[in-house]
């Protein structure tokens, strides 16, 4: 199971009736967040999100509508007790932009593990998903997120009395790779599990144009959200010049990504009603949303 | 005609429903903001303020909660076109925090005039007022502020005639200080005004300890806008740590710089109704009110 809400779904600055975009993510005890711009914290508690539970925060670059929210949402953590470290994840100039931007924070009562990326794709453990991060095409190093929880194959009960496994480490075998018996014979999942199933995965991207990496990290996602700067086809050329995309641009990379949903987010304040041009999306890409503030989602295993 | 907005009311961290205390102050075309927390920009939204007008930004001090809005600010005035310089003023460490801030806003299409107080008394003209920037006494170096609209004397045009001060040299020698006639005659104001009449003044001040000199810089103030961090008598101790203020110890300031309105701000979030402690004020200094977000009023000459 995936959870998946949208704090805020505004980009350059945050409106009086849309936070800046940012993504909150579960899975099982895990928590992360994609990207904090002035007022997350706030968009955060709008949405019933405790961002005490956040065990990783993605950075996806250092503009300021990404990450200016950043220091309060840390002494916010901070004034509420918490002191378990935080990772922090983001591109190159992770070190710098941090160390900079805490001038007004300088003691917190917890540690920040930074990662900074090196411009390759990196995976990190989350829960039992599995965390990527790759590049994407901005203005400035910039980095896509996917979260992917993999699914191992059914229970083979026949396979299982096949091979004389003791029905007591059944149950264990579902969950680890191997188990050793009493009599100390070792038992492999390989003996009683089918082909792994469709597990789950999420997938978001902002701010960038559409480069075919993009639909390769999506492929097959259970969720794409992706930015939707302008809808309005006439805006290529500064959706090109600000390294931006256009609604169908989005739609276009779910299409080629072969998602099963595209959400879009990350809005100009020149889009007070991003339905108005939904169609320009939907009908390339069918199953395309508006992203909303407070916009959420339960991903679960469609297989049985 | 002084006109006065408070944007937000918190202290510590932004609320869902509470900005972080700052105060917008308009006289004639001159117009100043005092702090920008994280959400300030969307708390001038909310308040029907443009913040393209403002000419002069002055910062209490550089805790987080009264400037990490800074960044978001200054960006968004870019945005909407802004080319003229801001003035923004603040004590010691202003260059240094501002540069670090700007990691993430390296380039703006309008100069930032900087100007870092050395610790002691400071006045700088705002349109036909004065602010006045004084320190105050917190964890580390923060000023109060004090906008003081003079008013000239009366006219008296039994003197202005008794003067053989031509009728048409009047209406200039209400406003300035001399004038000089067509036959070489010079005229000055103190042949034709009275005393000089009451004027204008408000005094911000947060986040501070009740010293003395804030009483002396509130002197007469028509408004006293002053930090009630904790209305709660039993928080003193709580107070005197984090260099704070009980709702009655801004009370006793008020009272002691005999002003007229007292305003309460910056309440911490542990103060969900800060009217639920204004008795404690009001037994001290009754004309005091429990400021709200968008809370306004224009002060208006008192005298004919």
């Amino acid at each position: 199971m995936l959870e998946v809400v949208l704090g805020g779904t505004g980009g350059t600055m945050p409106l009086k009736n849309r936070w800046l975009c940012c993504c909150w993510l579960r899975q099982e005890g895990s928590t992360m967040l994609i990207d904090c711009g002035e007022g997350t914290q706030i968009a955060l508690k709008c949405a019933g999100i405790s961002f005490q539970g956040i065990d990783i925060l993605c950075i996806t670059h250092y503009h300021a509508d990404h990450i200016s929210g950043l220091v309060g949402l840390l002494l916010s953590m901070g004034n509420e007790g918490r002191t378990r470290p935080l990772t922090v994840i983001g591109p190159r100039g992770l070190e710098r932009t941090v160390t900079n931007l805490r001038v007004i924070a300088p003691e917190l009562p917890f540690a920040l593990e930074l990662h900074e990326l090196d411009g390759d794709t990196e995976t990190f453990p989350f829960g039992d998903a599995v965390l990527t991060a790759f590049p994407v095409r901005h203005t400035l190093p910039c980095c896509g997120y996917s979260v992917t929880l993999p699914r191992v194959g059914k229970f083979d009960v026949e396979r299982a009395k096949a091979a004389g496994i003791p029905q007591k480490l059944w149950g264990i075998l579902q969950k680890q790779e191997s188990v050793t018996a009493e009599d100390g014979t070792v038992y492999h999942q390989s003996q009683v599990l089918g082909a792994p199933r469709k597990g789950l995965k999420v997938t978001y991207c902002t701010d960038t144009r559409p480069v075919p990496a993009i639909a390769k990290y999506a492929d097959s996602a259970d969720l794409f959200i992706c930015e939707g700067m302008y809808g309005e086809p006439e805006k290529l050329g500064k959706a090109v010049e600000t390294a931006h995309m256009l609604f169908s641009e989005a739609a276009e990379l779910a299409e080629l990504a072969n998602v099963k949903e595209l959400w879009l987010t990350h809005y100009s304040p020149s889009l007070p009603d991003p339905q108005e041009f939904l169609a320009n999306a939907t009908e390339i890409f069918p199953n395309t949303k508006c992203g909303k503030d407070g916009m959420r989602t339960v991903l679960r295993f469609s297989e049985p």
